[in-house]
């Protein structure tokens, strides 16, 4: 992770993409959120999304894994350039997601972020804190996910 | 699910308990949210959290399941009784999603929910909209997860 002070307002990054397969998705529905729709191709045909598509909270924690191996990797590239690597400290949470689409079988989702806000953190002044604006878009460029979320960013010493 | 006319602004549910395992905190973080402090003892006990956590999208997620698995014994309940049962429609999404606390292993979260706004759909008749407080609370009572979500629930014929 950059330390907090080296976040620039406005900078954008794509961290990465994923396909959602039917295994996928069913196993996460399985898992998490067993409606018909999520879990049986039949059910789904006869539903209002019409075929079987991921369960919104498996969009939102394909987005947390891109975001991790994406950070994992700017790190290693600021390790082997000889820079700090600061930490990634706690998320107070997210406001405004919104599922604006079904992720269907085969879908390919690619995952944007922007950096909307940035402020220092009186009650821990080790950390500041970074808003980000984070959204998917199918194959088709239409957003299937966006949200905003916020984030604890380990400050220079 | 109820229909939406039905549905009582003010009513409140306990809809389960959930006890979260060692296991099954690194099995999802390992899949979705691979931090250190998700992943592994030695390396949670030094981080801000100190000790193992869940995801808090794993947090989330089992919200999702233990809602659904409410709503099934809910609608098992109906059809013994001879009622009809309504279809819990698509989510537009959620808001103000805030993590107020870690979930440590073996900690047991209650969530519950609480309907805090209804309203027709203008574009989609045979829906309405249901507004729901969501919260989970750990063993010692403290809020862990609350966020507000929307859903389409199917209106009366």
């Amino acid at each position: 992770m950059k330390f907090w002070e080296d976040i620039v307002v406005g900078e954008r990054a794509e961290i990465g993409r994923h396909t959602f397969t039917t295994e996928a998705i069913k196993a996460f529905a399985r898992a998490f959120d067993p409606q018909p729709f999520h879990i049986d191709e039949a059910a789904a045909a006869r539903s209002h999304f019409g075929a079987l598509c991921a369960s919104g909270w498996h969009t939102a924690s394909v987005w947390m894994r891109l975001m991790i191996d994406h950070e994992n990797r700017e790190d290693a590239a600021r390790l082997a350039r000889g820079e700090a690597v600061a930490t990634l400290g706690p998320s107070p949470g997210f406001r405004e997601l919104k599922w604006q689409r079904p992720v269907y079988v085969g879908d390919t989702i690619t995952y944007a972020t922007e950096v909307i806000d940035k402020r220092a953190s009186n009650s821990r002044p080790q950390w500041g804190l970074m808003s980000i604006r984070n959204s998917g878009v199918n194959q088709k460029g239409e957003t299937v996910i966006s949200f905003i979320s916020a984030a604890f960013v380990e400050r220079r010493k």
